[in-house]
């Protein structure tokens, strides 16, 4: 399956300026080649050509795990000195001979470190953002990996289930955070999740991006949980909010509007629209309640491999729906020092619209 | 604590070629601003010019986060939409008010992606690696960040002592490493690692950088376990290898050696000395042994922040020791096909000589 990939961006790489891809480890090289590689401060780099030889740049350490790859591939192997390095770069660059290429790189995933290595092994080539060729065939998820995500989806939805009973006032987020993440490994994520819960209660959850914090809960908070499984290597990413006992009023306005924003969102996914009209869709919701300047980001993301990735739903964006992607719906409204609300569903299109991955109640839940 | 770092930082930029350093989420920037972001598809840059002033390039929906900082940051927010991202960037350029800058960077860190705006802000600027102002600064630990990698390693030796009594024939890598992690959120590690554990069995275990597989333990393998906790922000580091009931007397003889070049490079450690010196301790065993081609990487890393970090400690490198680095000390042999042995320990360089931190035993222990 790996090898009809790698064959697949072979054959897309043929009508394009470019010659040459150049991956570093991230989702994109274990997506086509199965290796799993850290990013860390040895460079790393999968090549790619448009001739079909592919080859590696990597440290000696790391060459007995070319054979779990279902494909040949060259290594040009290096040691810890690090003034070796060039040189296990420029003969890769010898071998590959391309000279006046265009290489494709992806700029979210290649470092400085990399691309100096880059520059000096094809001095004469120019780099461009590849991003426009992987994604198109990283976006359509084949079924093995919807089944993946669906798992990943059961996996959280499971945990989050299994904590709940912890939950009341007096708990503090960094305690919610850790017993989820206890069992979210019980239920069988993979032990790299795909971020760190966020637990954010009270004012806290005003951010959307807060960090579990040592706040206690108490009666009147708002508590957004965001979270997330590993499985396979596919990645799940729900939000729920609940209030610690009763909240005020103006709060639950809030909620209800974000409910409705995300059923919104939901309904508006269908294969030929833009990823931008879902955003509208959600918005126009939150916007026409009065909120719409405390929606602070876009409807949602990608999701796969990748926590975030492409497509992104965001008002301008034009990149229309096609049947296997998938991607978050989640709106929210953020009060500063009163509160925050997100919910958050992970959606598939299908030919005739959508599947909804996830499915815990979406109404709000007094927990404590 | 955190305001002293930068202003320190920015009184070393006083004597460099630097007008501006450009940082983008990761250890440094956390270092010196106590800030965490997301190294995610939006770029954040945090700016800090020789004249003192701070900035940042964020997505608004972390703006909230900046009143955390104990200094004053000015904030070029953007919005989702890609399209204005450049706008905030060339902003920030306007208010730093360089222009024929050398700007500082970090190639381990920096990615293409914030790279690409950086040029277009400042196209006059030239991007030099800061790495040489950034890590004496962080290699040099304080007295708490000692202290949190201390308890990071109290937690770490703790974990694994819960994990032992599972471990036995028929059990397999994936469970071990499942266990082992729970055992390191239970024991008070943050649920986000430094890494994933190692655990290697068999023939597997002759891969330094094996992931955790579905094989099952069975009597006379080796089991090799790289695991470590993070508390407070910083890492411990430490490898394990155990038998499963009786193993081969080559493999012993293995065992003893990696056991004799740990010990020899732990007592090379002394301020003064380089680092590379440590490394030829350590291999100067193995190698006597016979089986110096089987050792294929470096005796040790940096450790703090980061789980890899500088000082490495390879044959060549003649930086020298100063009291507060922090480092590990892993020789290791690998037989292809048979099974391979790592012993790693965590050492801090004190005026006298060393601290080794970790303290698990490091005979061979036979398993299950």
């Amino acid at each position: 399956m790996k090898a009809s990939r790698i064959e697949r961006l072979i054959s897309a790489l043929q009508d394009t300026e470019f010659s040459l891809l150049a991956l570093n480890p991230g989702a994109s090289l274990t997506y086509l080649t199965g290796l799993n590689f850290h990013r860390m401060e040895r460079p790393i780099v999968l090549w790619i050509g448009v001739d079909g030889k592919i080859a590696v740049t990597l440290p000696t350490l790391e060459i007995a795990k070319l054979s779990l790859a279902p494909m040949d591939i060259k290594a040009f192997p290096y040691s810890d000195d690090p003034q070796t390095w060039q040189k296990a770069f420029q003969e890769a660059a010898r071998y590959l001979n391309f000279r006046q290429a265009v290489i494709g790189v992806e700029p979210n995933n290649l470092r400085v470190l990399e691309y100096r290595f880059l520059e000096s092994a094809f001095p004469e080539a120019r780099f461009h953002n590849a991003d426009h060729i992987l994604s198109p065939i990283r976006m359509i998820k084949e079924e093995g990996e919807v089944a993946a995500m669906c798992k990943a989806v059961q996996i959280a939805q499971s945990a989050l289930q299994a904590t709940l009973p912890i939950i009341k006032p007096g708990v503090t987020e960094k305690e919610v955070a850790s017993e989820l993440t206890i069992q979210l490994l019980r239920a069988g994520s993979h032990p790299q999740l795909p971020f760190y819960p966020i637990v954010a209660s009270g004012p806290n959850s005003a951010n959307p991006h807060a960090v579990p914090s040592d706040r206690a809960l108490k009666a009147g908070d708002f508590l957004v949980i965001d979270w997330g499984a590993l499985y396979d290597g596919y990645c799940s990413d729900l939000t729920r909010t609940f209030s610690i006992g009763d909240i005020d009023p103006e709060l639950e306005k809030v909620y209800s509007l974000v409910e409705k924003a995300n059923e919104n969102g939901i309904l508006a996914v269908q294969p030929g629209k833009t990823a931008g009209s879902v955003d509208q869709a959600a918005r126009r919701v939150i916007q026409a309640g009065g909120f719409g300047e405390f929606f602070t980001h876009r409807t949602g993301h990608g999701l796969g491999m990748e926590a975030h990735e492409p497509p992104y739903l965001y008002q301008e964006n034009d990149q229309p729906l096609l049947p296997g992607m998938t991607f978050t719906i989640e709106p929210g409204i953020y009060l500063p020092e009163k509160g925050g609300v997100r919910i958050e569903d992970n959606v598939l299109v299908t030919d005739s619209g959508r599947e909804c991955l996830t499915n815990l109640p979406r109404c709000l839940q007094k927990l404590g």
